[in-house]
């Protein structure tokens, strides 16, 4: 038995009575009732979670892969950008390892699939060299689909084991967002027209050929479960994501969202693990098309909207200070009986 | 002469000229053209205002004062709350205080009207005990209001002294609300209606009382500059406020605006210096009625929505490391030349 299934059948459901505390305890603090707005809301959600919110050790983890659907043409970069976008993660120079270091958390890369050998530096847990051309083809067998959950799994456990209390789940590869926005509509109905965004920035023709070749795909490929959309559609590193969602619920840990492409893994996975979705906090509304229909179907409403659409996780690390002082809130403020006031 | 009309006069304008070197060179950064959104723009505005972005030593300057006019029982809770949070942001333990730790801000409490003695651990600036009850009476004299701008640009002068290179003011003055109100009303022809709104908690009838009092704060005063509007509807502590934000465009430093009261502070501050305008960075919209009014009237996009009503600074603190991530990529990204790769 795969990881996954056996993770996914021990995801806890949240404390309904943590939640019932923490609201109750708000209202004890020196503040007006409620003046806090949504980082009391994220107390709460925090509590339900763990009991104690405590995220002081957040941990990103970037998962890379690649897409034969790259040779339709979809995207502004080749897929050697993928590769060396593994060397600047490694290396400390693309933007969440800037973002990273601003919340003081660890980044972990893991290779699950991109083109190429698997770079010093970055965690080996190649399922194949980038996935097969979606437009024409499945991206991988339900066997690959599941090692690339089971890859996401291992992270998150590791991160955990690690000290790690709140998960970050990020990506690189080259045409993602195409694999994205087809699950999107996979999985939701809606038309290529609907999903589909500029990526790392097409437009005009390029977008409306991105648009065909997501409908190409849909018309292709058939599925059943969520495990043979992911095989079909793919995305190794979108299908490890949903992986480290899943395990990081098993472990009764928050699961910062990021943007668009995180979502939909994050669809994934409550697909695969329904109480999944109670540890999510979804951090960033992205600029992507796509990404606010994704949202609406998973009832979630972002902390952000910073016109950021770039994933690797930065969209979820800028909200994270966010959840943070929600967690200090909870720890540290002074009750209105400290201050000798009745209530 | 005031302190304050010879800052007003001396802030310089922003460089043009960095923020299109700024603007060039975000374009030069491993992820793709514009894909961290605001981030950039923040960059981009960091420059014109700094150069070198740099917004590591963050200072709250958190001011208090008194409001004659909660003797028309206008707020939930009675005036000697102020001193009370006074007390408790000295002893550290409100939201603000909270929030200025996990983002590694010092805290200053200037008192410039609390009613009562000044508190050990506060700054002594107080102009008096608290303003007159504006329904009847002018809040001060414009020989007042002058003082309490001043207290205001004293305590950036001092902050920016001790190294502070991000000014975050604050406030804390139960009543406040309702002469920020007044305020707005006064400078935008708004009616009372449109700029009341709960403030700690208010509604229905008394919601309905605090929307008579301000008509008549407004039918009774009459005033021509600023000051005379200061004077008149008051609010000491929003008059410091202004005068921080002189004092910190005066000196080139970075101006991040909590919510409501500190909008309509940020208000009175353009009509005092217009210069100023372009050393503020908006933190958070307020669930507060009125602050959209603010906004629009002052073109600003905050970069934050989180329903937070409280004031004290908590809206700017939890906007801060926003601010601080903005100033990191311009710092610490590789650039495309970096990966060898060429554009």
């Amino acid at each position: 038995m795969s990881k996954w299934r056996k993770a996914a059948e021990e995801v806890p459901s949240v404390r309904k009575e943590e939640m019932e505390k923490m609201t109750a305890y708000m209202d004890t603090l020196t503040k007006p009732q409620g003046s806090l707005g949504r980082l009391e809301e994220l107390a709460v959600k925090l509590a339900g979670i763990q009991g104690k919110p405590d995220v002081s050790r957040p941990a990103v983890l970037v998962f890379a892969g690649d897409h034969g659907v790259t040779a339709e043409g979809v995207s502004l970069y080749g897929k050697e950008v993928t590769q060396l976008m593994v060397h600047n993660f490694v290396q400390g120079g693309a933007a969440i390892n800037v973002l990273a270091e601003e919340i003081g958390a660890s980044v972990t890369v893991t290779d699950v699939g991109v083109a190429g050998d698997t770079l010093f530096g970055s965690v080996d847990a190649k399922v194949k060299q980038g996935t097969g051309n979606i437009a024409r083809e499945a991206a991988m067998t339900t066997g690959e689909a599941s090692l690339a959950i089971d890859a996401g799994i291992e992270a998150s456990e590791r991160a955990i084991a690690q000290g790690a209390n709140l998960i970050i789940p990020g990506e690189m590869g080259i045409g993602n967002t195409t694999a994205t926005s087809a699950l999107l509509a996979a999985w939701t109905g809606a038309s290529p027209e609907e999903v589909t965004g500029s990526g790392t920035g097409v437009t005009g023709e390029q977008l409306q050929l991105k648009q065909e070749v997501i409908g190409m795909a849909l018309e292709r490929a058939s599925w059943e479960s969520t495990l043979e959309a992911f095989a079909e559609i793919g995305g190794l590193e979108i299908a490890a994501m949903s992986g480290a969602m899943i395990e990081a619920a098993k472990n009764r840990t928050p699961v910062l969202i990021d943007g668009f492409i995180a979502s939909i893994a994050a669809m994934g996975a409550v697909r695969l693990a329904p109480f999944t979705a109670d540890y999510f906090i979804f951090g960033h509304l992205s600029a992507e098309a796509g990404h606010k229909l994704a949202l609406e179907t998973l009832k979630a409403e972002p902390l952000l909207e910073l016109k950021m659409r770039l994933g690797e996780g930065t969209g979820a690390a800028a909200a994270y200070p966010l959840v943070s002082m929600a967690a200090a809130i909870a720890d540290r403020m002074a009750t209105f009986a400290d201050l000798g006031i009745k209530q």
